[in-house]
């Protein structure tokens, strides 16, 4: 029996009318390092959305799915970029600058992408690429920086404001499938190239929606978000699209992303919330520290992309800045959970909950993943790889033009889930704390040990100035820990002792038997232990291990 | 270019699974009339759900997309029923107690009910009318009441505590398409047959999603929800299954709908929200000036299904219980608009717009289309009929079992929008007032001019007690506007007088050149101006009418 209901696709083109009307006097203020930031209104941005898709249709001759790529900051143009390609059908494809030249150069190519629009400032980084990026026909540049890098180099070059002056400020959107390609991301890649995962109008409108449910980011036209997350990081965690949705407004930072001018714009503009990774709120806790500004119109605060250490937490909410933990990846859109405690608690009793990842949305089924394939309960010991399912999670790669899409084994489950690759527990509540990634763990015999929980428990002896762990390979047991530990200057601890002190709070079984003592943990250029440094030393031969 | 994303349907199972294990602890609360009012986890009743589910399939042979009807008051074993029945793969059928025996008869062998759930205080009513519900195979009785009624005429009994019992507490639930029927809901018709509206399972999941938006309900399981407006009235405008999808305790009022048992549940449970219809409103704050209840808990109350009057919406101003507007219908799920003010404003500036309909959300795309078929401007000052699309909305009537969907022309536009009858006009921000019902509008040449408008300002003038405009079919304009007055007591004013006040506030050609003063208006049942009865006694010429 079909019901009697209408069917309307999920399409961002609606956001982007919706957005326009009902929200249009909503703003996006963008930094601009002058007195005063540039505003332009919802209504504006949706009339010059339509301008730049005529742009890009009419002069530029873009057609059909085919893929429109930014290298741009966060502002207001890339805003308009991010309603005006999707809605016309074309696949906006976001570039981060921070990757490596290589990787650029190897997205591009794969992504085939047509046009790109970049933002001035970042032309040094573009202009001496260009040259090895032969699908690209057209470049667009907008905001300020010298032109001069695209002399001589460039496919051809067009000024944004130029370009889009004069069209018409309305559009016949056309009726898009809700299942077609919106928007691409490539995930940066540690090993392997770079993978590409394409969102949908469907996963797109789902994830806003979600974004603006209470029981997640909960704003509406009454708030200011700043958003300092990346638009090339997962859409800025779908913020663009969810607040145009209802008429949030937006502060962008636009290149002003150090601490300084991001005290000034929270003190000047008063956003309600913000979103960005650890370190972002690290530097502007010293900065404020060092000089005051008021933080306080910022309610709450959403922090993702890596853990949040709890002592930061607490020195925001002495400020009045309640920061709240979300877990997510470029392959989730990538609102997986927050950490928002349950209801009937003492601030005492939340705390728990606040430090774990939190807990998932309807929109996102999650299940634990044992060492032999089995599923584990959610009772806040059994750790596995957390898997998940839902409209706004990936469930292949992107194989290019001419490819079949990708789905390594690795990846993603013979059911179509996808595995994270985070290895955690959940509690009988449903929130997540994650303790590994699974390439860290040790797999010995058919459980699993957390590198990451005997580290805590060495690092807490008095003599121990780090530890790392990584699995090395073991006849009996398949895998075992190698714990590598670096002592405080004049410490005396000897193996024995640590292993010793380390018994009292972990199980037997899961002590290491292999023991070293180093000058210094081998580190990566963003200052994590490196342990595939460290497991190569071990197979080499290069370390001095004592077996206990 | 298709997405990578996977493509999980949006059912109210996933509702179902995700609230019983996130949600596990939040509750429903049911009043009983006894001391503790009756506690039910949302666990229990997801365990509950599926030992309904076994019941049915197992013991009743519920098949395929069988109807499962309920005639049932707000309490916890109707929630369970809302999510087992859809889950399963069957429809949901309520009904509604409130309807003459006639139209209750009609609908349930329209819809082929095959069994219905009934609470046992409800006997009175259904048992008379078994013996003409052929299709009804199974009643089922849960709650107190007496259940003599149904000796001798029903057909198999079940108690409702009986059935489930002992059955497993998991059910493999099936995979469904997201298109498919989950509930269904008849129009109370006061014109022609009642009309079925088909609710599916994706049109249920994304209203959930609305609902709890910020910008709409926006209600977490820090919330409490006193649900007075009934589970058979629009799927209790979608509250059971919005807060089941976010673990919202629902507080029920179960058969304890008057103001003492209502403000005392509200003062003792503490409820952070409601929904209600005006005259629970108005009744509830006669009963607390006249025995002081303290309301304080409620920061916001939904109201709906009519027009609250401002005068209720400043009293409970006071007492510190917000009342916001909300519009909809059986055909749009209901939600269709919320008026909560823009930003930025004062009190006394957000008031113009808390007395208007509200808001469209993103998931309701909204038109105005005049007497000609023109499409309106949202000026404020164009009415026409609102039409309305969007995946929450009816875009047919059930045909029945052997019928084809039915799309009157009344109701549906060429291009499938549902033509609300609602007649009114939006600002240039998207805030709906209703001004008529259409079939009580003006059509008067190519121009609307709306009856309760003309009324209002009729009444304004200090001798007149009460005004009922109606059209009247004229020779040149088609229709033009007859003006029923009824005088107060020792009031003069002749029908000039009355006619030169109203030009100072109406456009000259609105002005009604046909006039009556009656002793009384004639109304309906439910205290409303009933037009049709003076439209006829015109006609008739039963009417001294002065031409002015």
């Amino acid at each position: 029996m079909l019901s009697t209901m209408q069917d309307v696709p999920l399409t961002v083109t609606r956001i982007l009318t919706h957005g326009m009307t009902i929200h249009g006097k909503s703003q996006v203020t963008t930094w601009t390092g002058e007195p005063e930031p540039h505003r332009r209104s919802f209504a504006e941005i949706g009339r010059r959305a339509s301008q730049l898709a005529h742009a890009l249709r009419d002069e530029l001759g873009v057609d059909g799915d085919q893929r429109v790529a930014t290298l741009m900051w966060n502002n207001s143009e890339h805003v308009e970029a991010y309603l005006a390609i999707p809605s016309m059908g074309a696949v906006l494809h976001t570039l981060n600058l921070r990757l490596p030249a290589e990787q650029l150069v190897w997205i591009v190519n794969h992504a085939d992408d047509k046009v790109v629009l970049v933002n001035g400032s970042l032309l040094p980084l573009l202009a001496p690429l260009l040259h090895r990026l032969p699908s690209v026909e057209h470049v667009v540049v907008s905001g300020p920086g010298d032109r001069s890098a695209l002399d001589g180099v460039a496919p051809r070059v067009h000024e944004y404001e130029e370009l889009i002056a004069g069209r018409p400020v309305s559009y016949a959107w056309p009726e898009l499938d809700e299942r077609q390609a919106a928007a691409m991301c490539y995930t940066s890649g540690t090993t392997g190239d770079p993978k590409g995962v394409v969102y949908s109008h469907r996963s797109i409108y789902l994830h806003s929606m979600q974004v603006n449910m209470a029981e997640s980011m909960g704003l509406t036209d009454k708030d200011t978000t700043l958003v300092v997350v990346p638009q090339f990081h997962v859409n800025a965690w779908g913020l663009p699209h969810a607040t145009f949705m209802t008429g949030v407004n937006m502060l962008m930072p636009d290149r002003f992303l150090q601490p300084a001018p991001l005290a000034d714009m929270i003190e000047k503009e008063r956003p309600t919330h913000a979103a960005a990774v650890p370190t972002i709120w690290q530097g502007l806790l010293a900065e404020v520290t060092a000089k005051p500004r008021d933080l306080s119109s910022m309610a709450s605060v959403t922090i993702g992309g890596a853990a949040c250490p709890p002592s930061l937490m607490e020195a925001y909410d002495k400020l009045g800045v309640r920061l709240c933990h979300a877990w997510g990846m470029t392959e989730t859109s990538p609102l997986g959970t927050m950490s928002n405690p349950p209801a009937g608690l003492t601030e005492e009793q939340e705390w728990p909950y606040r430090i774990t990842q939190g807990r998932f949305p309807a929109g996102v089924e999650a299940r634990l993943t044992g060492p032999g394939g089995e599923s584990l309960p959610w009772d806040g010991e059994s750790a596995g790889e957390l898997e998940v399912r839902g409209n706004w999670i990936a469930g292949a790669y992107y194989g290019g033009a001419d490819g079949e899409d990708l789905r390594p084994e690795d990846k993603f489950s013979e059911d179509g889930w996808l595995k994270t690759g985070d290895v955690g527990v959940i509690s009988a509540d449903g929130y997540l704390t994650l303790t590994d990634r699974a390439k860290d763990v040790i797999k010995s015999g058919g459980e699993w040990i957390s590198s990451v929980g005997l580290e805590n428990a060495i690092m807490a002896h008095p003599d121990v100035a780090e530890a790392a762990v990584v699995a090395v390979p073991d006849e009996k047991w398949g895998e075992r820990p190698l714990a590598t530990v670096v002592l405080k200057e004049g410490a005396t601890a000897d193996y024995a002792a640590l292993r010793t002190f380390l018994a009292q709070s972990v199980a037997k079984w899961q002590l290491p038997e292999r023991w070293t003592i180093v000058p210094a943990v081998p580190k990566t250029s963003v200052g994590k232990f490196d342990k595939k440094v460290i497991r190569r030393q071990y197979a080499d031969g290069e370390l001095d291990v004592t077996q206990l």
